[in-house]
């Protein structure tokens, strides 16, 4: 299966118009950048027709808020903000992987400077907070901004962990299978369990929080796995990065901390002279390939992906929610782990 | 005058304490960037006698606080969440100038790479509005809580914009005394206005703010040009910066724009072409030096720190607190302009 689940285009819309409510209207020009990286502007601020992401996080944070109380428009700021949250950390990515595309378009430090990016990024992560606050015209209780904007933020703080650990292994020998899962559960699940979590504490109190809690977890670990498989294996054309990408920026990504935890010491030793190279070419991505495929790298991680899956299945069960919304959380949760872009 | 009031000694301690609350304990490595920024370690992590700054942005929120309840107490986390917010805009900022020393010492990036001191910074900024969550333990209302992060992250929005703009500036042949002062409102000022409006408005309501925001303007536009004039002639031994390390640094400050609007063609013409160079020598430095001392302008921009100090002085007496309050932020104003550091 491959085809975006439909909750993705229903919600679409509204999620771009809240967005640009926040960073669609500002004049100064500072504010192409980030109208530029979510796929509304060109380098030169001209309209064009939208290509922005898939809005994830977006769409989980409405989906929780409308399996709880029939109605997502109250969680609109809160999904503006998980997205502007999750942009800043792309914008920032981009600049600290060096990374020349996303989304098949130059990044914004290769068209603006590093200097420049960076401003760009940090004010996306502002803004999260600013559209929080909106919150208040749905007459929603300052109690629970409070508790919307504790969730961003201790979460955000992880990823931020995340992100300084991934950066970590890359010049790290040995990165076990544990250091890796506490990294991914950092960078990238942290902030999809924010996403749920924020749509539902607006509805909920804190403390019936838990099985929505460990969705995230579950949903956000199975993302990322098959998002290192595509970084590796995914096509080029659909998923907007250059095949390989992740080998060439010497991650230690699932498919390579498997392979070195199930290699010998011959294969080890090749393995990690190729990432001690200054700069890995075409054809050491091509030895690297040779060394996953005989361990079933690719195999042995889409089983781990599928695995949170089938996590992620039981606790959508267990949520105090509708047939119909599981159906939805569902459907997104097969997606991520069978999709290709 | 030289000397640093007193009231910043008398709080300096509780603010280190505060801060250390927030990021002393941290066990991730990643936290040593951050307590080596804030000047508690060196390199490897080991604690050394605190270097940290003169914490004037907390010791105004608290001040304001102080004023008007008597008891500064409550407001340490908004004073700590002021002093992350700097410092999480110093830490970028360095990598964006591409400087090499703070206070002294090499500044993060020089240490640890430009990509994981885009994380410190980031985290910092992001630790402050869990800062400001801190509030509740002290009893403030949510209500107050989400004043308090509306003032912060507006005024944060406003800085990166003047981040961007000063940025901006480098590269632009003209840049007007309206467009400076534009950019240092913003770059500057804003920072300062929250502090003061944090810390008045946990005691009174945001209607009554109007007189602490124009302070903060006031206190803001004398530091930054009071800034601008160490930039350029201070002592390197007090201020802890290179001497003339803005002009090689091509800031368009306020010296440089008041020479350029104050000098005929033939002189601008000269500037231009210095500040074209794609890297400014010390021979470079000394003809700036002296097209700036052909115009007067240190003369005019220590006039020009004077005026709004008066201006910040107006505000102090249209304050409702009480005369010791007063004092002490006169004696903070006073020393803003007079500092050599």
């Amino acid at each position: 299966m491959n085809k975006l689940p439909n909750i993705f285009q229903s919600y679409k819309p509204y999620i771009e118009k809240e967005l640009k409510e926040i960073i669609g209207k500002k004049t100064l020009p500072f504010y192409n950048m980030l109208r530029y990286h979510m796929g509304w502007v060109d380098e030169d601020g001209n309209e064009i027709e939208s290509s922005g992401g898939k809005y994830l996080r977006a769409t989980l944070c409405l989906l929780a808020c409308q399996a709880l109380s029939g109605n997502y428009q109250k969680a609109l700021p809160l999904a503006a903000a998980i997205e502007l949250v999750h942009n800043f950390s792309l914008v920032h990515d981009d600049i600290q992987d060096g990374d020349l595309q996303r989304r098949h378009k130059p990044t914004v430090w290769s068209v603006w400077g590093k200097p420049q990016a960076i401003n760009a990024g940090s004010a996306m992560r502002v803004m999260a907070t600013l559209s929080i606050l909106k919150l208040e015209k749905f007459g929603i209780l300052y109690k629970k901004q409070i508790a919307a904007i504790n969730i961003l933020d201790s979460n955000c703080l992880k990823m931020i962990e995340g992100q300084y650990l991934d950066i970590d292994y890359e010049t790290r020998e040995h990165v076990s299978l544990g250091q890796y899962l506490d990294m991914i559960k950092k960078k990238t699940a942290a902030l999809i369990q924010a996403s749920i979590q924020m749509g539902a504490v607006i509805n909920i109190g804190g403390k019936s929080l838990e099985e929505f809690k460990n969705l995230g977890l579950n949903i956000g670990l199975a993302f990322q796995i098959k998002d290192d498989v595509l970084g590796i294996w995914g096509n080029d054309k659909k998923t907007g990065k250059p095949k390989g990408n992740d080998i060439k920026k010497k991650k230690k990504s699932f498919p390579i901390v498997f392979c070195l935890e199930n290699s010998n010491k011959k294969i080890r030793k090749i393995f990690l002279n190729t990432y001690r190279k200054k700069k890995i070419k075409d054809g050491d991505v091509k030895s690297v390939l040779e060394l996953l495929d005989r361990v079933e790298a690719k195999k042995y991680s889409d089983e781990m992906a599928l695995k949170y899956y089938k996590k992620a299945l039981d606790n959508i069960e267990k949520l105090p929610i509708d047939a119909a919304s599981k159906g939805h959380f569902e459907d997104i949760a097969r997606f991520l782990v069978l999709r290709e872009f």
